[in-house]
């Protein structure tokens, strides 16, 4: 019987990127007449019409892709955006899964306090260390025993597509996404939760886990896009 | 403690419908010039020219809307459907999830035979009774559990996009689909296996099941476009 | 040598529907639990709810089918919008395009003012009489000398994909498109210009006609998802 | 006024490029297990089988950008390919278009011959010198009269939006394109006319400069997929 592993750590890694800022005003440019040169002519000036404007395809032009390590849970709302957005996915046909599983980290708000309103999520009570301790333990035992039986019908040869079916959504799976600019705004502005944002959002911890990351290469890789982008309320152009 | 059900049933309705064969015909009128009028210039002579030669945009002229119960794992390989694809699937985060879970009915291949390879899958063994049996209380069993601590940790008060964390992807979720006939003929080259196909697939037992029934309200609503896909062995144009 | 006409008219038509506000909210009553009934899970409730929170897929759920006769030039903008719109346009290539050109009527705003800004046109001085019949003129004869050599390459023998190389975009073409609710949001809402906009557009007058007639379809067709959508400021969700 | 140019040339410059080869077989690693290490688990070897067996997905890792100098007739087609590419072109509303003009170069075949089929163009037939020099005279005086009004137009202050009516889709545009490489293999299938390919198309002469370029940039940078494309017949997977 497999030991399984329990963890909260949730990674992403850049591991290429097409252009930049400058993709975008070089886009931008092939769009417009800005001659002759105006403030407005700069790479920060263009940047900034553009997504004032509107006008998205010019951030089309900068394209990142990274190496996720997430649980499946947050594969099924991340494969939701379609648009602008590849997917190379570990299989649970063609792998044996690794017994490796999410429990929240401590500090994650989890207790859903009375009135909770579907559309309207407000997850602020902590647990306290002995439910907190109690629920992993509970968690851990689920996913142990899913994992037993999973390896069991292995062993029998059914086949992985069919003897996954009872590990939980919980359990880790990689992926490489390959997104552009554009979209990867569209998926931060859905997918974090942030005072300043003109449309707020109320996403999962854990895909916000996984924004937050992204939103930390883009804000390196692109800090004139990522300006103009949080200073327009965190909205895709 | 909530009793499981456990069902091999994967359900499809047509909810709705935007034409048919006569308007991928009459979009198709619309591109090309067929006068003065020519046997090409019928119904089936336009719609098999059309597929003959690849045109794919006018089949998309045609939609349809389903609602499909089935497992999550049949979810996470279909929304890797982006192009013509819309979803409206139960969420996890808003909704108790139903107790309802997935088992291969009796006659489901499920042995992988010695020699396995994994991107060539042969499935052709039957399990005999007792193992079938054997199997089929594993997995109850191990729903059963999950589904348990799920509860246990709801009664809890913890938040249900947390709770669900243990479910295994063989419980059931309902979705509401939409597609048109192209985005749908794309779908059915993928998920179903077929000798008369051109470029063969070997598809997930499971989504070939709901594969099935997309193609038979296929076939029903449009006979003419049906058949030149099928005579075209079985290619998206 | 052909008689060419000049037009202002631009045409739309509908041709087919799938759904409607009803639509909408069963895709959304899928994904949510609305339960026990509140004010919330009326129709408008849900419909509102979707728009506000900026849910976007229920309104794919509903879809519209448009037969439409305009310019090239207003095609040259139209096709941009790739995701969730179909597209059916007469070839040129393999039809023999008819003598139909564009002029404008007699209010649009035509005169680029002094001091015009290309990234925020404002189009609102009138042409005098004479000067519009002029405009008319010199349009009208440049369009008939392009129809006159179109038509005498195409009598030697000239391809059509060739031949049409000297005809302007000015010239009309069918086209049959096909959206859902959700991508027709996203077209007007950058193809009208609306003092109520959250996000105000200044888009081409040719292809803000188009978006009208659209706009007036959908409104009598889903009149709740319609109002729903002005009141939250034209933006698509 | 203005002098126009006439030219044949269309150009394509390849300005930025994500990835190659090795990121197709590292997101193909991502999704199977190819362990332990069998001949298949080459690069080669998985290009191989993910093109064979139509994975497309892991060839959406390798991204291209290129400048492209064509026609509008040509972006009127190229625009068309929705999925998985994205444009900035210049605008006709925001710059005034340059005096440029496609005509054909001297071997492009042109005459429609006798029983020419829509749905099945041949175009084997080559003007003779003073045929070719007529029709280019032809082309040039139209070009060069429709150029005049423009100016004319602009000189009066009509907007660039309006006065570009009478430009003939032979004038030529700039635009910035970006695409992976499925994308780009499933313009190629279609853009371009070979005898070794499985789906045979007869694209417009022009795109197909366009596309026989593009191509000798991927078969450069991407070799193995490239001939795994070549040798499967050319089909997009």
């Amino acid at each position: 019987m497999t030991e399984i592993v329990i963890t909260s750590e949730i990674t992403v890694e850049l591991i290429d990127t097409m252009g930049g800022d400058k993709s975008v005003s070089r886009a931008a440019w092939v769009r417009k007449d800005f001659t002759p040169p105006t403030p407005k002519s700069t790479t920060e000036g263009v940047i900034g019409t553009m997504m004032e404007k509107r006008h998205g395809t010019p951030f089309e032009a900068a394209c990142f892709q990274f190496h996720v390590h997430a649980p499946i849970k947050v594969w099924r709302e991340h494969h939701r955006h379609r648009i602008g957005w590849s997917y190379n996915e570990e299989s649970g046909r063609y792998k044996t899964l690794e017994p490796v599983f999410y429990v929240p980290p401590r500090d994650r708000p989890i207790i859903r306090p009375e009135g909770f309103k579907s559309m309207n999520p407000k997850f602020n009570t902590i647990l306290d260390d002995g439910e907190y301790e109690g629920m992993v333990r509970e968690m851990k035992e689920a996913y142990a025993d899913a994992y037993n039986t999973y390896e069991l019908l292995l062993a029998k040869g059914v086949d992985r597509g069919l003897a996954r079916d009872v590990l939980g959504v919980g359990i880790y799976s990689s992926c490489i996404t390959t997104c552009n600019a554009r979209s990867l705004m569209a998926f931060l502005e859905l997918r974090t939760t942030e005072e300043t944002a003109k449309r707020p959002s109320k996403p999962l911890y854990e895909i916000e886990v996984v924004a937050r990351k992204y939103e930390a290469f883009f804000a390196e890789r692109m800090p004139v896009t990522y300006a103009a982008w949080v200073r327009g309320g965190r909205m895709a152009p």
